[in-house]
């Protein structure tokens, strides 16, 4: 078993979060077309991969905000928990006309997470369960039905995602030629329809087999085993762009089991250590 | 680095403490000499090693119950926490006429931990500030001095230990021929004075180079040494006589730093799982 991959990150005086990012890379880099993966979870993290080209950074990744927190709080509370997310962005779709517009820009403006420049990582500490029936609260205060309160939410989550691209990525990679979205909130349409609308000249999919060669589902999976793999082979993780620190470490603890012996006696320990540079992962 | 060694023992059914019994086991074991090694430390516990005759059981390791545990507390109680123990046992020496044998008796028949036969292990959630409170609370009640109580709690402890060996080892292993304290309490002479008087046939030494070859300072340092080489050999550690299970685990987890590669290129990795069977350290 290999875990516990964060503890060095941290050591290394770097935030420990997103993991992804390197991965993310492997997966998308590409010679001539800048691209951004975004996962809209809990919480909605960005990893920028700009094209190969040498005119730009290498990748960064960073959390842009809430995911699909606030939505699935407000839901929860809104239907007295008979309902655990927006399924199908129905609720919302319903509201769209109806969005608290005002309510957005003071959220967006005040809350200071939006305001700070990568490197940043945040959770369930910021945006919270609390936050969105806060939230909730106000909207409701403000006289708006179940409906809107649901697609002012969304739309805050949309924007929030956005903005983040206008304000740290694009001034710095020069344009997203491709936006790929994984993780619950890309099947949320008010969403995708959003981000999609608001970046007319970038090609928005959802990231899975068809587009980009891995399904979302297997990803995380497959970026824990490499994870595991540099670990027992004590290989460091390449270090992104935009990060706190560039010392390299060697990631995760190595828990030995029954076949301990068979995997170990298969590493070359001449080559520990030994940056891996940029990798590439051929996703096909 | 290598960590996290209690976890495996856990997974097996085993209780992951005390971890020390097979070392101590290492350096204790004699052709014809049936020994036990006493650690009070905040909690007491024992590791039994039977003469290697081959007419016994292999060691086996529990903990007694209380180490100073409660005699720390009630000193600082009862000096507002000017002292924080017994210095050189003289509280516990100038109360030592005055004990209240009936709560030793009440308290020894009456807290089940006590009572219950190995393999047992025990901490702060039995053994804690607050029963000592309660303690001191009953003897002041009873109308004794300071220096009473904290000799009655010495006592405790000190009973505590030879009624573990009269009702669990003695009857399993025949007889003790020598007893090796260390730890805190090795330096309370009333504790190592009563047991030693409690146990007339059996030598009472303080466990250090002049007696057993090594200092109780090196001990802890050096089985967690040896902990770790089995961890990185991924050589299962021996099991106990007594224990849940005789399921075999490698314990512990390897975190690579910088020397990884040097380290784990001298690992002879075909003998991965290969049980040690009783291993014997040259303490001198």
């Amino acid at each position: 078993v290999t875990s516990n991959f964060r503890t060095a990150e941290l050591a290394a005086g770097r935030q420990g979060a997103p993991l992804s990012g390197f991965f993310e890379s492997a997966i998308l880099a590409h010679p001539t077309v800048t691209r951004v993966s975004q996962n809209i979870g809990g919480i909605g993290n960005a990893t920028v991969v700009p094209k190969l080209d040498g005119s730009g950074p290498s990748y960064f990744a960073f959390d842009t905000g809430p995911g699909n927190v606030l939505i699935d709080a407000a839901v929860r509370l809104l239907t007295g928990s008979q309902s655990h997310y927006d399924k199908d962005g129905k609720m919302g779709a319903r509201g769209k006309d109806r969005i608290d517009e005002d309510l957005l820009e003071q959220y967006l403006c005040n809350e200071p997470y939006f305001t700070t420049a990568p490197p940043k990582t945040t959770g369930r500490e910021l945006f919270s369960d609390d936050v969105a029936a806060k939230l909730v609260d106000e909207l409701r205060t403000r006289g708006w039905d179940d409906d809107a309160i649901v697609a002012t939410l969304t739309r805050i989550t949309a924007e929030s995602i956005v903005r983040a691209y206008k304000t740290y990525v694009i001034p710095m990679v020069g344009h997203i030629d491709e936006l790929y979205i994984c993780g619950g909130g890309a099947f949320n349409p008010n969403i995708v329809d959003y981000v999609t609308t608001r970046l007319p000249h970038t090609k928005v999919e959802v990231l899975d087999r068809e587009t980009i060669g891995i399904s979302a589902e297997a990803k995380e999976a497959a970026l824990f085993a490499v994870l595991g793999f540099l670990s027992i082979c004590g290989r460091p993780v390449p270090i992104p762009h935009l990060a706190e620190s560039q010392e390299q470490k060697i990631l995760g603890a190595v828990t030995p089991g029954e076949n301990y012996g068979q995997i170990m006696a298969q590493v070359d320990f001449s080559r520990v250590g030994e940056s891996l540079g940029r990798i590439h992962v051929k996703s096909s």
